[in-house]
């Protein structure tokens, strides 16, 4: 059984080598570069665009703007569905009439190099009738604000009210309100995104290498703004230097450079550089909440009141509003708390639109949540841990369904003990191990959170298994690849059940010119699904490789066993055939045994091919995860320093060791990124100001502490056969409420420390004057 | 009903408008090019092989000889079952110790252009040490001549002997014996062949382009000779200039080309020039036959004794001895003869190794038959349409077993009313009208021949359909298309079953990326395999369609149709819903009606698409056909001019008329050019001296006659759902006998016209003495 196995990465080999093939690598004969002009107004009506200059440049092949486009083409939709009719906040790949952020996709320029094009851009006049830009929310919602669509700029107001609220705050022994603030941050990949399209006119075939995802989904979007069938393009995902939820959605660039490589006949090239990165990728998170937490005299949480407002930048973009859809739906966490209103409002403002960042929503009401929860404790004077160990949802009430639903699906979680996993986490970290308050003038401080992550969301997934007439296994899955480990934990789960080893299993994946659907990679998905349907397709060859063995040596199926590759006569020291004996039987036409010549139908003969598509439960699997960490705090610069994290979690059954410790301790440093550092700033006047490496700070080597991990495989979910439950957003996911909760245990505060990143002013802020 | 429709060629609009791709129009990033060095020598044994000062030459990147491939690396296999064993014969990519033919590859160098190549294969230095060279397959076999091989050079010695031939023989009432001689000659594409390999090492995946024919088969040959699996392999057929039986097989150069840009990691490109072409594609024909036939006082044949020598050439290719195997298992034709006899010779030389040429086997055996048959009609004085009426094997006795084998398989004609055609062939023509005999001192001639032709052989192929969310159509086929028009007739098919246009059904072949499984191209398969494969997957969508509307809108399926691309209830003007809708319900995941929710499986929405693997009738489907054609000779200078010609043939039904015309025609071209010009003739040193355009004669524009035709589908044959047959071969495969029996009915000769080509020399000394 090689599920389970602490295997190093499979794709690692090439990586280190030096073999990865990323879409800047790739290049085509005759091939040409793109360039986007985008706005660099934050909100402005466009009067006139005149490109006649820059097409005089000598290697411009091409400028395209809105009017070049097809009149009838929509704006990109929403892959999922939202609360509310988001339709009139969609982004048109090129604009309009009219720009709403500055990055915004006026036009687009094809040259001969990259830099022609840059030369080529400065020389196309646009006519600019400059208009206020809005970046606040709030003012954005004003009565008198510019409206920056004509739908208004409060894009959705929405909510739940579940159990009575009002009664239990009213009622409540102990009520706090805190409002919260998670700053815009979004995936800074090492690699930028990028596109290659070609396309063969003759026989109309477009093949655009770079998507990543959700190359299904996107080929369908595609294939619908081009006029083409889905059959006619081929996207392609090369090695992928993260994607982290951003990359790899349907973006205004992934219509525009096909449209020009379809346009111009010659294959189109369209590499992001780190400056448009910062304004055209989707930001992520800037929600803002207003928590009451409600509890009665036993500490027993009895309600939490919420308001939540989301700064949704000039569109909405593939995701829709499902990053406040998340937070809603999941605020509660893991207790058991039946009274729970919240009202959500999505917000239009010249800002970078907006999308899913690893843990979308969850890191957000995360660290709202446990920092309130925290705040109740004091006040109530109860140690933190008892508090959530009173109100956690115990194991015989699951599954729990909260009342809440996210993306048109209920919000249940669906196994677990969190109680078990809770007390396990805080004997494995040592929570109540006393430790020194104070060292050489900084002040230490212990803090932890306890949340839950969803994942395997999505309909379905497909894969399809082929043994060749070697006994070489190919996995060809619907799923994606963006750094996770797939070609290891898939090849594994293939390995346990056919006993065929990894090395002679290849996984080909992100690519939808091998197999027909897929569902691709998000929400800590693959495993999940993709491990389903592999698991089901692994059993069909099993069976067919049995059934054909008996069929041809007569031997009962029971006594026959597949191992090693090859099928056996249990006792019997010799294999009776091979696998690629077994396929080469199989081979479509092949007259031997099995079927009379004259049944000229041969389903049977179909090769040792399998494929199986299976249907994803529509709430997902949740996991419980406890985070615990140690900082110590200058009191006199706000400097913090992390001295240890932990993360503890229950995920059913861990494929790969090493890939959940990999991905738990990745997800913390991300997480970091989140709590210390990272932000995405705008000037009043709409211009994004940290925009840069140089302003945008990401954590490196040096703020990474120790990280341990305890993983967990008390419950299996029974949601999905081989009782798993995705990881890959458990590291981010609760790292600022543990780093909140545990500066503030050092402070001693009860003020501030509300508002994300932590930076050494706000911790400041929040040192009590007392100890000033 | 789009079957039988006289459609345009729909993949004619890219040739017309020049957006073919062919394989020399692919370039990749990185590219070099690669040569064959080849023997200069028939026959000469390597003594040794320095690339050392090649190596040193600038743009040089490698000089592979076979000490370069892997020691345990075997010869290139026979994919067709042969009679008895020719594994002594086999060729290897490279020639280890000793060379066999003139051109055959020693050494592959690769450098950043041909040129270099060109310049680098100078400085190789091998020192060959000569052999006798044997060019004539009677000296071959000579008890004193020099092997050419260790197993000797008598590589088939085997036959058939039916019924009673020496009684048939001695109670004869008449007997003609003549002997036969069919030269060597061969496919001349338009575009020689060609090949780009790339290889990623990282993910370890090889893509070759200009692979054709059979691509599927000659990825699994080349996996095993590069110990890959199949599915790391992609092999695909770009747009092809003609192939024509000989392009397309596993060459030499198919495992050469991969191999070193798998070695090299870098794309590597090999285009033949046409000079490398005459001495490396397979040759064909090359067959003598001695034929003796018996008849009694009625006219009725009683038996064929026939000896047959074919020189195979200096290697057994991948065809084997399929050329003179078809020859014996079809000698007696359309004849209902029960005693035949033949002993058939396959001799190794020092020339080019031999494979098939459209109608192997059958151009040569109707030639030597139905020249013999006039022979024996002159020698009776009996018209020579009568002689034939009187042996046709009549419709009563169909399917008619004639008692041989070939690859294996049955020589069974299955289904035709040959006299019935035969008759209308005569009337159509106008047989028996009176023509002048002599026109300005040319002779005007009259010849005719009969004869079956298989198609539909192998043994299985493969379709994938799919119809996309909008209704698109795309039909993945295991087949390959070299120009017969595939991308029309198989559109088509599910055209006709689904009622979607034409223009919506897009096909993609010759791809081992898009199907698992498929047979490709040879032996007039297309139609017949491909067909029935395409009806049963149409029909599987239909059903598919009718059952998701009738179970969505609750009606019965009795009540449904399916007509322009969308389901209707019988009697409403609208329709219920269109493909598209059904594709959209399909999609997996797609939780709508069908399956509860709680089923996870969900096999039934696994989308609008059916792939259909069938099985081959094991004889294949035998066309009948009658070749007519009016000739004038000039008795003084030999010269011969095709006035009129005439093909007759039963096909059971045509799939577009259009396109079966232009089957039929361009093969008589070919057929003319085999018959008048085309001839591969070699020094007695063992050198090929028609190896350019200037000695080697292909027919052109001035040589070509009108072509009638007369395509009959009277008869449908059984073993395939459509009840086609294939129409690839019957344009060459009488050419030679018709004309021959017209030249002689011209020349009133009864000696000579027995050797092809009928060059003037040869036409003259047919002349009888009386007439010169």
């Amino acid at each position: 059984m090689t599920i389970g196995a602490r295997i190093p990465r499979v794709e690692d080999a090439r990586f280190l080598r030096g073999e990865g093939r990323y879409v800047a690598d790739l290049a085509m004969p005759f091939m040409v570069e793109a360039y986007v002009l985008r706005s660099p107004y934050p909100h402005a009506i466009i009067r006139s665009i005149d490109a006649s200059e820059a097409l005089k440049l000598e290697g411009v092949e091409a400028v395209f703007t809105a009017a070049d486009v097809p009149a009838d083409l929509g704006p990109i939709v929403c892959r999922i569905p939202t609360h509310g009719d988001l339709s009139p906040y969609l982004q048109h790949p090129l604009a309009q009439d009219r720009v709403r952020y500055v990055g915004e996709p006026i036009a687009v320029i094809v040259a001969k190099s990259r830099a022609i094009c840059e030369d080529a851009a400065e020389l196309v006049e646009i006519d600019f009738d400059p208009l206020p830009a809005i970046t606040s929310p709030y003012r954005a919602i004003e009565p008198n604000a510019e409206p920056i669509h004509e739908a208004g700029n409060l894009a959705g107001d929405w909510g739940f009210d579940l159990g009575n609220v009002e009664e239990a705050l009213k009622s409540a022994a102990y009520t706090v309100q805190e409002s919260f603030s998670v700053q815009r941050h979004t995936a800074m990949p090492m690699e930028t995104r990028g596109l290659l399209a070609s396309y063969d006119r003759g026989r109309n075939l477009l093949e655009v290498h770079g998507a990543t995802k959700v190359v299904h989904t996107n080929r369908n979007m595609l294939a619908g703004m081009l006029g083409m069938s889905e059959q006619d393009i081929r996207l392609v995902e090369p090695d992928v230097g993260g994607s982290f939820g951003a990359r790899g959605e349907f973006y205004p660039e992934d219509f525009l450079i096909p449209f020009a490589a379809k346009r111009l006949c010659k294959p189109v090239r369209w590499i992001e550089d780190r400056v448009e990165h910062f304004g055209a990728i989707n930001h992520s998170r800037d929600s803002d909440f207003v928590v009451t937490v409600a509890a009665d005299e036993n500490g027993i949480i009895t309600a939490f009141d919420v308001k939540l407002v989301t700064d949704m930048g000039g569109y909405i973009r593939t995701h829709g509003d499902v990053v406040p859809s998340h937070a809603a739906a999941c605020f509660p966490g893991p207790y058991k708390v039946r009274n729970y209103r919240i009202n959500t409002k999505t917000v239009m403002t010249n800002k970078t639109p907006t999308g899913t960042y690893r843990a979308p929503g969850m890191f957000e009401a995360n660290f709202a949540r446990e920092r309130a929860i925290d705040r109740l404790a004091d006040k109530m004077g109860l140690e933190r841990a008892e508090l959530r160990r009173r109100n956690l949802i115990p194991a015989e009430m699951m599954p729990w369904h909260v009342g809440t639903e996210s993306v048109k699906r209920p919000t249940i979680f669906d196994s677990g003990d969190y109680p078990a996993v809770f007390e396990k986490a805080l004997a494995g970290y040592g929570w109540d191990a006393p430790f020194e308050r104070e060292e050489n003038g900084w002040l230490r401080g212990r803090g932890l959170c306890a949340f839950v992550e969803p994942s395997g969301l999505g309909a379905f997934e497909g894969v399809r298994l082929e043994v060749d007439q070697r006994g070489n296994v190919t996995i060809f899955s619907g799923s994606s690849n963006q750094g996770q480990g797939h070609e290891t934990v898939l090849a594994q789960i293939v390995s346990s059940i056919i006993d065929v080893p990894v090395e002679k299993i290849a996984v080909r994946h992100g690519d939808t010119g091998i197999i027909t659907f897929g569902g691709g990679t998000y929400a800590s998905r693959t495993a999940v699904l993709c491990g389903e349907a592999l698991y089901n397709a692994s059993h069909g060859i099993r069976d067919k490789a049995l059934k054909t063995a008996s069929a041809k040596f007569n031997i009962p199926v029971e006594e026959l066993e597949l191992r090693e590759g090859a099928v056996w006569q249990a006792g019997k020291n010799e294999p009776l055939i091979t696998l690629g004996g077994i396929a080469r039987i199989l081979m479509p036409g092949n007259p031997e045994f099995l079927k009379p010549p004259s049944d000229k139908n041969i389903p049977d003969h179909d090769g040792l091919v399998v494929t199986s598509y299976i249907r994803g439960v529509p709430g997902g699997t949740w996991a419980f995860a406890v985070h615990i960490a140690d900082v110590l705090v200058d009191p006199r610069t706000g400097e913090t320093k992390v001295e240890k994290y932990f993360v503890a979690c229950d995920v059913g059954r861990q494929l790969n060791p090493l890939i959940v410790e990999g991905q738990l301790i990745g997800g913390v440093a991300q997480g970091l990124g989140g709590t210390f550092l990272e932000e995405l700033t705008y000037s009043e006047d709409g211009q994004l100001t940290t925009g840069t490496f140089a302003d945008y700070m990401m954590p490196n080597v040096y703020n990474m502490p120790p990280v341990s991990t305890l993983v967990l495989e008390d419950v299996k979910p029974e949601g999905n056969v081989l009782g798993v439950k995705g990881v890959g957003e458990i590291g981010p996911s609760g790292v600022a409420a543990a780093i909140g909760n545990a500066i503030a245990d050092a402070l001693k505060s009860n003020t501030g420390l509300n508002i994300l990143p932590f930076t050494p002013e706000r911790v400041l802020s929040a040192v009590p004057t007392v100890t000033r």
